[in-house]
């Protein structure tokens, strides 16, 4: 459909507003994560004159960012997001921060005042850019009507572009509402091929032709179905140890495909796997520890003991298949069975937790795990699962995991979505329980409810601190008051359910599976 | 007390987050508003050996910052708070804004990775700088550990200094964990002084003599008690009107004030009152139209008619008084007696909500306002409560309402504090309510649910765009589900009653006021 088209069938004065979502919707966009204010009203009125982009309200700007990023991991194009202003920006900006360490696509959207009202520096001015630039790969605010097509068509191009990641288009609110002449046409959108390196992978099969010790460290495309069978086989034929980056954006896992674990979280551990080793990057960036401690090196291998066979953005999994030929790796390696844990009833624990959720996985379910309580075990005990698909924090800025399995649900109707939480993280996003009610997602959360910041008492131990003086316990303890969870979830029109033993949690599981029009929270009660 | 005497006192090791809090405590910083992560440790822990800072948790970081916000309008001093890196800072930089329109000295811990762990790109590596320049008056990251001391003296200088507003510090964590010499020491801290300009008053006696049609746009200093005793003055003598500035960062009102109005939101009441008049600034900017409107002027006054009697920072009240002197107002002008509202029973309307708060105030009752549909009839109506402070939103940026409460209530133990929320901008910050209930902090919370963003729709109409399309009022109504404020308001610990008449108002206000052990919540359900 032509914009002039558009403006004929309906009589209605066609506007800037329109222009960017036709645009953006031809490109492919057709959701918007949207928590609009004054000066995004002309892009509400546009989504009603536009048909084809589903607008989806947050009550919480951080719950569309993420939700977007759920969403572009999922389908690998990008949501577009509709925000207000700096301050509405400001606020899903953390959530930002994760999509652009996953490198997922998004058409980030924000209004801004109108141009001539920017110079009176009203209350809601603020430096945009200043405060997007961190999370954009690409930026730019509108500065004429006829540019919105092209700005739109370039910022969409920039997030599927190689760099793949957040691109932020600033619509300032006259253009927005300016009358549009009919010969202004939508610009095409292409995503840039993916590829990878051949030399290198003829370079990292002489390595291991010659016999060295490897481990192949994977991210990226390399964690499909097709990136791990090909690593397994790899591994079968020289030896070769594979890990899968410590918080990936997107692994499939199950249904028979080998047990990839995780490269370990704190540095000890990470740095043994690592160590004597030539480590292969396959999608992944050199290792580097999450934070940095003192005493122990920032980088967990050697500049000199790494190769890259692919980068972050390329076709890694391709890559990793074409490395298995040139080795002479032709067998298919049989993977994981699928197979129920065994599971004795008792008091809920982390790892009775993850084995019960790995039973109850229907085929092509989707995780989104946030937060380590029940999120390691659960990683560890999931290769017997059937197959699905695991999303991870890529940022560390907590708040992430709802949001993204709000938007993995609306990216794949069709498929199962649960979310393994931990109760402090889920608090930075709570509303997006509101939106999964009001959207019928049926997303099945899991809060691992044991009232406390488990990492920050851990790490306080690693510091060599004291986790029970009264202010460290107090800042770190979240039991005075104990989060009702069952009201918290009803408050929000979402059903809940209390489990504290194996069984109770089974039964929850099972209620919660059954019911397919709309969210379940079940609290975990962990001793 | 001296840095050495610290150390030896207790014998633990002395770092750098303990300096750190010693020249911010000497300074007067007796509270930290904190949701720390790993990268806070060190100061978590300082904490405990540094005494005479009382650490609050928040469970977002907008809690955070909007309670140092609300501390600093009522104490006039900073509050310190404690987020996590470049992710936890933007959580919190919506309230920081309207922090900085308010003008609140704000000492903004934000801690950092080990310096030498920057260059790694590790996932919660950001450009800090970046977010927080856009709501700072002052940034800095501290680069030695021998500038720990003077940096964080310089932070609260600049925070309490002529610009007064947020002061953003960087802790690298390495820096915190530092250990320290006995021979370094606390740096002092002296807030400027606030003056007014001598000259500016005779100018304006000179115009006002001269028989001007003045009105007098007050805001900072000037809506304190005796700048509206002046300002009445002057407008007795002289036949000027007063208005506040719209949205003032705090307000005395009742108990036999004058009654001051607030200039109008909307761009047509406000041209209207300032129309063919000269506007003096005691203490507030020039009046600019919230956002800009086509066809309307972003300058609700023509800069030819506007004089500086003091700028916002300034003794606004000073200048008044001198003001009222110099033209001869020397007569004490009477206000407003304190008297109750007639209410009739019946279904809640936002003019019976406001007036019935007017009626249940207690004498120097703190009241946070937040929110168009039940904040102008209060305003309108306040003039005959007892005496009160009105904290408003400075910056526009919605979920301030709450945390602002949290940190008023903070400050002052001793006065009840009320929040007049709106319904759609508490859910942005909701979790500051856990935080009430965590410090057993007596705030009554008055919700006016009427499931909806009132304003948007209200601005749609003025763009000439249907509300009841179905997107624009799918992305403006809250009604699918309806939020459970009993609910929501259980779960975070805080007890809650519903009232939907006039009757069960005043009612559930009383019941509220005569519980001092924690907080409150009403939903004031409107039809």
């Amino acid at each position: 459909m032509k914009l002039s088209q558009l403006n004929t069938s309906t009589g209605t004065r066609l506007n800037g507003a329109s222009v960017v979502l036709v645009t953006a919707r031809d490109a492919g966009v057709d959701v918007c994560f949207a928590n609009p204010g004054t000066t995004e009203m002309p892009f509400v009125g546009a989504l009603d004159f536009v048909p084809g982009v589903r607008p989806i309200l947050g009550l919480f700007e951080g719950v569309c960012t993420g939700a977007a990023d759920g969403y572009g991991r999922m389908t690998g194009k990008p949501a577009m997001t509709l925000l207000h202003l700096g301050p509405g920006h400001a606020n899903g900006i953390a959530n930002l921060h994760n999509a652009r360490r996953a490198r997922t696509p998004i058409l980030n959207i924000v209004g801004d005042h109108a141009r001539d009202h920017l110079k009176y520096d009203a209350p809601l001015t603020s430096d945009i850019e200043s405060l997007a630039r961190p999370v954009s790969i690409w930026y730019r605010s509108v500065a004429h009507q006829a540019e919105l097509s092209r700005d739109t068509a370039d910022a969409i191009a920039a997030a599927v572009g190689p760099q793949r990641g957040v691109a932020t288009l600033v619509l300032p609110v006259d253009l927005q509402s300016a009358t549009v002449r009919e010969s202004v046409c939508p610009a095409a959108v292409r995503p840039a091929p993916v590829s990878f390196d051949a030399a290198r992978v003829a370079e990292v099969a002489d390595l291991l032709r010659r016999g060295v010790s490897a481990v192949l460290l994977m991210g990226g495309r390399a964690l499909s179905a097709r990136g791990q069978r090909a690593a397994a086989r790899i591994a079968a034929a020289t030896g070769a140890t594979c890990f899968s980056e410590t918080f990936p954006a997107r692994t499939e896992r199950g249904g028979g495909l080998p047990d990839i674990d995780r490269l370990p979280y704190f540095p000890e551990p990470a740095r043994a796997v690592l160590a004597d080793k030539t480590v292969v990057l396959a999608g992944a960036l050199p290792p580097v520890t999450y934070f940095g401690y003192e005493g122990i090196p920032g980088e967990l291998a050697r500049p000199e003991d790494i190769v890259t066979l692919a980068e972050p953005g390329d076709a890694a999994d391709e890559a990793l298949d074409m490395l298995a030929d040139h080795i002479g790796a032709t067998a298919d390696v049989s993977g994981v069975d699928v197979e129920d844990w065994p599971v004795e009833d008792g008091l809920l624990t982390p790892q009775a937790v993850g084995r019960l959720l790995v039973n109850a996985l229907p085929d092509q379910a989707v995780v989104s795990v946030e937060g380590g309580t029940c999120g390691y075990p659960f990683v560890t005990a999931s290769a017997r699962a059937r197959r699905h698909t695991i999303l991870t924090n890529t940022g560390g800025a907590i708040g992430q995991g709802l949001p993204v399995a709000l938007g993995a649900a609306v990216a794949c109707p069709d498929r199962r979505v649960f979310a393994l939480q931990s109760d402090g993280s889920a608090q930075y996003t709570i509303q997006a329980l509101w939106t999964m009610a009001r959207e019928r997602l049926p997303i099945v959360m899991l809060i691992a409810s044991n009232r406390r910041y488990g990492i920050l008492q851990t790490e306080l131990a690693r510091s060599g601190l004291p986790a029970d003086t009264p202010h460290a316990s107090r800042l770190t303890l979240l039991d005075d008051p104990p989060i009702d969870w069952m009201a918290l979830s009803r408050g929000y029109g979402v059903p809940g359910e209390r489990a504290t033993t194996v069984r109770e949690l089974s039964l929850a599981l099972a209620d919660a599976l059954a019911h397919t029009e709309g969210p379940r929270l079940i609290e975990m009660c962990l001793s």
